[in-house]
């Protein structure tokens, strides 16, 4: 399956992005709507984080129903950990919206990025939802997924085209990575829209499936936030007839093409970020000890710090997966950087690390760890952990 | 009971450090012996890490006998990921030093740390153990814990002298904390010597009783090191009789006391650490909850890089227990940074960030989260995550 990652247009649907004056940088984009011509099939999945934004409580109530008209987003305020006064907040904006839009206000949820603890001005917020609703537009989403950015340092949007209940259907999407605005809030908002006349509870099965090999399996610092937010929307335009078996598992590996496409971009766009790393963990006793060591080698500050400064640090890989609580054998573990095998047998290959030590200098490459006590895999994407990281998360402050 | 962060005599022990060319710095001190005068009571605790350094596996298998006359560390060299030459290794240095010491090679144990997945040269080694030996005295403390150094900015001794079985007793110990030689591998090594006369089994739930409030309540990156060692040894030269319930009592609280301030030197000498903070968690549902939501927050690099920048971003700390695993609810949580309260009732309070950030200047300052539903606590000591510690795990490349 074919993914750009340029916008594309998506039947049913516009899109919008403008200055509302939330961000402190003037003129930046930092409201974005995505409206539907009508009630549309939606799903969404959200943060675990037990720490949840007052968006994410409204987002999802209101997605229960399976049925939505429009998000409306915004950087610049987190709307999280703001008590009674949020969640009236987040229901106003959408009520407010839903007005501009002539829809119910049960059909807008709000999303929000950007300072945690601070209630954002809704007069400003007001005023920048009817410029938002006069500029909808069809070939809008690249507007939309600059809105939504915090220190993201580029909008990031995919889209693809496939057949499917005979149709041509399309599948676009916009994300944001983490980021924040002084005082700092990392998160992770997604957004997919589909011409495609599909149920809810499809929508919501193709969303979960896609989730452990995209959105879940990315990490740039291990924090989850409180705020994270993937919703999908299928408007219906394409007109397709009613998806059977086969119609539905295209359907399916779209979503998780382009969600796994995004989700690469995203850690790809990590804080400080200057290299895209593919931890595989293959030959664990069971999937969660695969999920496990992969994490922990993804996470760990001195693998990251090791991968920045392109230094095939053996010792380092093994001693997270170690700690990692899967089950492993010193003696059984082979490892490859950057397709180099530089483990085996209990020992350092010490003569193959120039070769790994090259390879690292890419922007991107690939660790792969075989336990050789299973069958179990795992792949979790990470970036490295750079002088610019600690920067842009200390340098400014409250 | 009065710690000094100096070194003492211990009775029944004498100590060395000399310089055998293992590290690549010339003369700098890399070979260390603590000797006894004789078979000494002895217990050890070790990494749980999976991958296990080849001294772990012969000082594991050893110590067992409850029976210790000397330890031999070496910095420059983990001897990790070393295979049966690295067991082979490990083995033939503690028979050499026996020999010079006139002791069963059975009773030395062997510690190393440093570079991973390479051997260190023997012949050196057997020369630097033949001064070791002829250098050692009863105030050699403070050179042992300098050769044990790898990237410490400071050698790491606390001593203290008690009253147990009607005899003065002294407990004296040194600690070496993260650090590296290229390619790098953190390692902790503890030892602790006494004089006291007390059974081995009694050793062993000192030493134990007193890690979770020591060395395994510190962070500096969440990494466990496949070499950690922490080495109790008891001459008995004190002569005092044997240790009644008050008396061990009183022993114990000594260890604890000691091991607590070597693990503070450790955090606090932490790879580019500029600040100590303790992370208090406490009105947790169970110790499980209140452990997993502290050490979530003293590992978080989101939260670390804030503690850098002095920016009491309460976001980001209660992000990080909101996501620990740990049971809480958000209006329930009551944060304080620095001793000022910033969270409350489901609110930041805003009006105290700037005294919170004060109090953040400061080398040392507390977090405490309440969570207010139950009554477990757990505290964690963590420094901060700057630029040197990823200048200092990202310069060297193999």
């Amino acid at each position: 399956m074919k993914v750009a990652l340029e916008p594309a247009s998506v039947g049913g649907f516009r899109f919008a992005g403008v200055s509302a004056g939330l961000k402190t940088k003037a003129g930046a984009l930092d409201l974005g709507i995505i409206a539907a011509d009508r009630p549309s099939a939606a799903a969404a999945v959200f943060s675990a984080n037990l720490v949840k934004a007052a968006p994410v409580y409204v987002t999802a109530d209101r997605v229960k129903s399976g049925r939505l008209q429009a998000v409306v987003a915004n950087s610049g305020c987190a709307n999280s950990f703001t008590g009674k006064e949020g969640m009236r907040l987040a229901i106003d904006s959408c009520t407010h919206t839903a007005q501009l839009l002539g829809c119910a206000p049960e059909l807008v949820v709000p999303s929000s990025t950007g300072v945690i603890g601070h209630l954002y001005d809704l007069e400003k917020f007001k005023n920048g939802a009817a410029n938002a609703v006069q500029a909808l537009r069809e070939d809008g989403l690249s507007d939309f997924a600059q809105a939504i950015m915090t220190t993201d340092t580029r909008p990031k949007t995919a889209s693809t085209t496939f057949k499917a209940g005979g149709a041509t259907i399309t599948l676009a999407g916009a994300v944001k990575g983490v980021g924040m605005i002084s005082p700092k809030m990392a998160t992770m908002l997604g957004y997919l829209v589909t011409d495609a006349m599909i149920a809810p509870t499809s929508l919501k099965k193709s969303l979960k499936a896609a989730l452990p090999t995209s959105f879940n399996a990315i990490t740039v610092d291990g924090d989850m936030s409180t705020n994270d937010t993937v919703i999908l929307m299928a408007s219906g335009a394409a007109q397709n007839h009613a998806f059977g078996a086969r119609d539905q598992a295209i359907f399916d590996r779209a979503v998780e093409t382009i969600s796994a496409a995004l989700a690469r971009e995203l850690v790809s766009d990590g804080e400080g970020a200057t290299k895209l790393v593919t931890v595989e963990v293959r030959g664990a006793r069971n999937p969660a000890d695969a999920e496990r060591a992969a994490r922990q080698i993804a996470n760990s500050p001195l693998v990251k710090t090791a991968f920045f400064g392109c230094d095939p640090n053996v010792g380092r890989i093994l001693m997270a997966a170690g700690s990692s609580g899967a089950y492993l054998k010193s003696d059984k573990l082979v490892l490859w950087i950057g397709g180099v095998k530089v483990a085996a047998q209990g020992r350092l290959l010490t003569e193959a690390l120039a070769d790994a030590g090259t390879a690292m200098k890419s922007r991107e490459f690939g660790v792969r760890l075989d336990l050789r006590v299973g069958k179990s895999t795992a792949t979790i994407l990470t970036c490295d952990l750079s002088y610019d990281y600690v920067r842009i998360n200390a340098e400014y402050t409250t």
